[in-house]
C-alpha cells in the first residue's frame, strides 16, 4: 500500500498518525501541494479532486478523503468504538471536523503560514476566526466533561480534530481560554505510537 | 426517537429518506431555520452548533451531522455495503459531499432561493458555481461507469449526494451536460420507499 501525502498538511498527518499508531506497513509518497504535485495529470488520474491524502493498493484501487481513509485503516482496531451509538458519535465528530472546523482553522493557517497574510485575504482571515473559535468552543464544552471526544476511549475523532487544532496558533488562534483543549492535546501526544507533525 | 429537521433542507431530507426507506418509526419535529428555531436556547442545549438534522432518543442521547445520523440509522441495512473497502468508498463519498459539494451547491441554492440573489452575494454566488460544477464533474465521471456511486449497490452515498444535486437547479446549476447524473437521479426516485422533498 502506498500513502500519498504532504507532511505539512493536517489532513495527511491524520493518516500518518493512524499508520504509526497501528503500525501498518506502507510506502509513504511525499507530495508537495505548494509545488503543484497534486495538480499533475498523473495524480489527477488517481484522484480527480486533486486532493490528498490518498492510499493506493497494489491492485490499483484507491481511497481518498482523510477521514474515510482513517476509518478503513482502523477498522476492527481500538481506534473505533465497537458500540454502534459510540461509533456514530465518532463519525459525528469526523463530519463536524470537515464541515465546521477544518474549513476555518486550516484555511486561516494556510492564509497566515503559507500565504503570509496578504492584504486581499485579511477580511476572509478575520471572518474565519469567528467561526473557528465557535468550533473550538464546542470541543471545549465536551472536553470539560470527558478526557476524549467520544468519552473515555481515544478514537479517530481525537486524531481528526488534533490534526489542525494543535497547529491552530499558526492560523492566529489563541487557546489560552480553552484549558480543556490544551489538556487534551497533551494527552494525545502521550498515546503510544504518536508522532509529531513535520510542519 | 424524535427527528428534528427542516423539510426544505437537503441535509434533513437525507434523514427523512433513510427513515422512509427503512421504515423506521419516529416522531418528526419540524423546525424552521428561517424562523430561528435552530438558534433558540432550547435547541442549542441539544446541539451547540445550532445545526439540524438531529435525532434524540427517549433516554436523552442525541446524534447530529446528517451523514453520521444516516450511518447510525442504516447500520446493518442494505444501504451500507458489507465489504470493508466498499464501505470506506461510501464514506469517501459522504465526506466528499460535506466538503466539496454541499458548501457550494447548497449555499448557491440558499443564496438564490431563500435570499433572492442579493447584489452583495453575487460574486460569492458565481464563485460557488465553478466549485459546484467541479463536484458534479467528479460524480458524472463515476456515474458514466456504474449505476450508483458505490457501484451496483444503492447506498447512503447516493442518498447524501441526491439531497442537494436534485435541487441544484434552484441554485442556478444546469445539468444538461451531466446526462449520467440525470439518469442516476431518475433511478433513485424509483427506489422503494423514496419520498419527494417537500421544498
Amino acid at each position: 500500500m502506498t500513502a500519498y501525502g504532504d507532511s505539512v498538511s493536517g489532513n495527511c498527518y491524520k493518516v500518518q498518525l493512524v499508520l504509526h499508531m497501528l503500525n501498518i506497513e506502507n510506502q509513504w509518497q511525499e507530495m508537495s501541494i505548494a509545488n503543484g504535485d497534486t495538480q499533475a495529470a498523473v495524480y489527477l488520474a488517481k484522484n480527480p479532486t486533486g486532493k490528498i491524502p490518498l492510499i493506493e493498493f497494489d491492485d490499483g484501487r484507491v481511497l481518498t478523503e482523510s477521514n474515510a481513509i482513517m476509518g478503513y485503516l482502523a477498522a476492527s482496531s481500538m481506534l473505533i468504538p465497537t458500540d454502534e451509538f459510540c461509533k456514530a458519535k465518532m463519525y459525528q465528530w469526523l463530519f463536524f471536523e470537515q464541515y465546521s472546523h477544518e474549513p476555518y482553522i486550516a484555511v486561516a493557517r494556510y492564509i497566515q503560514l503559507y500565504l503570509g497574510l496578504p492584504d486581499d485575504r485579511l477580511a476572509e482571515y478575520h471572518s474565519l476566526h469567528a467561526k473557528g473559535y465557535k468550533a473550538l468552543s464546542v470541543m471545549e464544552a465536551t472536553l470539560s466533561q470527558q478526557p476524549f471526544l467520544c468519552g473515555e476511549q481515544f478514537s479517530l475523532a481525537d486524531i481528526a480534530l488534533y490534526a489542525y487544532t494543535h497547529v491552530a496558533h499558526q492560523g492566529g488562534f489563541d487557546l489560552v481560554e480553552y484549558p480543556h483543549i490544551r489538556g487534551w492535546l497533551t494527552r494525545i501526544a502521550q498515546i503510544p505510537g504518536f508522532v509529531a507533525m513535520q510542519a
